[in-house]
């Protein structure tokens, strides 16, 4: 079965987030009443899996061993299987 | 009222992902069976509006005047009041 899974890597609360804090000057020099912006990325992966438990593990797995840093980063993931 | 703004840009359809193609790549050395990756970014803004729809109005603004590059970008975005 193949599934696509929607991966958001984030950095945890509290550290520093220099492309945040840009993009809000950057906003703010447009006029725009920013109070914070913060930026996180998303992972749209396909892959094959034999069950949606299997995909979960993949997932997690993935983000723990290559997408997020532990030391900063936080994730999420949703999947659905694709028609 | 203040508004949180969850704004995703992704490259539309049919351009290349350089990035993509490299995480993908990269999990694939992993041993995950990826069929594709793509990446987007999210930008969560937190922003002061007179109303919802005013919020909207600059949501749309911001992305077409400093987050898209109209060009290789779409995005889409949700907007709620804060608490």
């Amino acid at each position: 079965m193949k599934f696509n899974v929607k991966i958001e890597v984030m950095l945890k609360p509290g550290h520093s987030d220099p492309e945040g804090e840009t993009t809000a000057r950057a906003l703010r020099e447009l006029n725009y009443p920013i109070e914070s912006v913060s930026v996180s990325k998303v992972y749209m992966v396909v892959l094959e899996a034999g069950s949606k438990a299997e995909a979960e593990k993949m997932a997690d797995g993935m983000c723990r061993r290559l997408l997020a840093n532990p030391t900063k980063d936080d994730y999420r993931f949703e999947i659905r299987e694709t028609r």
